[in-house]
């Protein structure tokens, strides 16, 4: 199987890292900071030490504040106006999957002129172009989970609760900066929710058409790195082995999504969040995942590749595909995330039928992933499994 | 342990990947295209496949048809000067690593003034950073050993048998196409030595201090990968499935000098191959690697990743760290190349001061990445013990 490779993001990974950033060719005099509307970067001190980074750089800064999970349209055209008005050369997104992919939509959106949308390539985008280049980005995530520092698009949600992808190869990050250190204090279940996002980004890929060489290597060291390591960064956030382990798996799976892809999982879960924007993203793969993979070890397209992803995370006497979903089960367990319900963020079954059309709609490329056609009835299907 | 990715080379991969060179950005108007001095490129149709695909994409092409095994700075100095001559704005490197790596060094000769040798960064370089930008290349590796496609470095031998670095993060090729096809009419012996640098570039850094998740990672693929289908690739040339596989090793071991760094092996092979330009570079390896790889035995300083070597080449019960060298042999035995030897090249144990000498000389940087120091006297003691 073909694949291409294109990561030309400098990367620095390791334990105090970010303690580099001021020594690397910095690609720009001003800098929008990109941060989330919490207080974690303001509290665990990494906002301060990403300030006082560029400062050493000689460059100046202004801090945006106010990205929230599953970001809108509407924030990043704010984040975007700040830009402008700042004078800002580039971006610097300090903080998780939101923030990056929010920074990534303002810093296409801060060059060129119309409306976010127009540069959607899906759904009721406009599919056009970028004419300018968009301003160059440092990326220095805080989560392990989305991978969104190795890879070029963003997903973003409008107002009429489409969740899209703004992707141009242009937005691969210029630099990221991948520091354990700034995990430390991601709560337990928030570190588990993005552990899942993580190992659900190579586990789709793994068991979709566009499994290749290159894909599996990182997928497969992913998934193994999630089974041996995500417990334990849950169990004790200050672990530090752990940490390091799990911002690894994260940045390979966002290397997989560039070689790679994710499959229709993500399409579900986005069209899920997209109407409950309170549901975290990896909490909603959560949620959805056993019914999902119950799905396809159904249609038996790739059995020994379900027992093999079983024993990359742990069960290492794994003989038939179904075990995956006894693995997965466990590692939840363990995790603490087994007992996640929809019903308790206020979904409802009669929200199915849209959902299902919504994340076709969005998203029909991760569809075109899959070794058989996934239906709108089997999207319904696998809502409605998953329901609790 | 920490580590830098930048892998900006956008590289296609796949049998039959060649014919999409066409729909690529082309990065110039006219193609200096570099092949080596030898016949196959002009019969086995990959030169007049390249040619056609330049030709469809609109772009002119001059071909330079003089790279040598072990390229000397006398042909990078020619093919400069006949790429400014013709107004070539690109470089196109269809061959092995010597044709690859020739190109680099013409790229960088080519718009910049002065000596190559300004521009080396150790032994008797002039260390200067070249002052405008290299030609873009486009790499079209018609081997799998070099891994050349993937990193920014080449390798050239000057008047006084200096084999040094060609280094630039500007030299990463444009775009690489590893296209497992132009590699099917290599002959057996040079699949064999080809496949084992390849394996070298990985088992190197494997036991060296740069080391860390990310070279594990693409070090231990790719010696998995050189164990499963090397021998396939040496006895049957057309098993497309084995050449595919070697061709993924050696991009993967190029990689591993990007993330990670080979060792004093390198530097030793290039001390031997630069007096005895006849001996391909991967011959040179597989003659010094059991003395080499035996002097870090026995120093005990990694005996789990000696064990893990010997398993990833087959040996699955492998438990002790000289188990390493009972399956390194048995591979070379398969691969019949266990018995080259030292004198049939005309070496003489008399030269083992003056290649030590020089192998430190030219490339310090290899051997920092030891855990403990290799005096010249080890270096010798090396050379004498693979001596047959």
């Amino acid at each position: 199987m073909a694949f291409m490779t294109y990561l030309p993001t400098l990367t620095l990974f390791g334990v105090g890292s970010l303690n580099n950033l001021h020594t690397q060719r910095i690609p720009g005099k001003k800098a929008l900071v990109v941060i989330s509307n919490g207080k974690s970067t303001k509290t665990n001190g990494s906002l301060d030490k990403t300030l006082e980074e560029l400062k050493t750089a000689e460059v100046e800064s202004v801090v945006f504040d106010k990205v929230q999970a599953n970001p809108t349209k509407v924030i990043v055209e704010e984040g975007a106006q700040i830009a402008r008005e700042n004078g800002c050369d580039f971006i610097v997104a300090l903080g998780g999957g939101s923030c990056i992919d929010a920074s990534k939509a303002i810093a296409l959106l801060t060059s060129n002129e119309g409306d976010l949308w127009d540069y959607v390539a899906t759904g009721s985008g406009g599919k056009k172009q970028a004419p300018n280049n968009p301003l160059p980005i440092i990326a220095i995530p805080t989560t392990a989970g989305t991978g969104s520092e190795a890879d070029p698009a963003g997903v973003i949600t409008n107002e009429k609760n489409e969740k899209l992808g703004v992707g141009d190869l242009r937005l691969f990050p210029a630099i990221a900066i991948i520091d354990p250190e700034l995990m430390k204090s991601v709560p337990p279940k928030f570190t588990a929710y993005q552990g899942f996002d993580a190992f659900f980004h190579s586990a789709e890929g793994y068991i979709g058409k566009r499994a290749n060489l290159m894909s599996d290597m990182v997928g497969e060291t992913a998934m193994k790195n999630v089974g041996k390591y995500l417990e334990r960064a849950v169990k004790d956030g200050s672990d530090m082995e752990a940490r390091e382990h799990m911002a690894f798996a994260s940045y390979l799976s966002g290397i997989e999504m560039v070689v790679g892809s994710t499959s229709s999982q993500h399409s579900l879960e986005h069209a899920l969040s997209a109407y409950h924007q309170d549901i975290p993203h990896g909490a909603g793969l959560i949620m959805l995942s056993k019914a999902y993979f119950t799905y396809w070890i159904n249609k038996h397209v790739c059995d020994e590749r379900f027992v093999k992803m079983a024993q990359l995370i742990g069960m290492e006497n794994a003989s038939k595909a179904e075990d995956f979903i006894v693995a997965l089960d466990k590692l939840m367990k363990a995790c603490g995330v087994s007992d996640l319900k929809m019903s308790d963020y206020g979904v409802v079954p009669d929200e199915f039928e849209k959902m299902a059309e919504n994340a076709i709609y969005t998203m029909p490329g991760q569809f075109a992933v899959g070794y058989t056609e996934m239906t709108k009835d089997d999207c319904v299907a696998i809502y409605k499994q998953a329901y609790v």
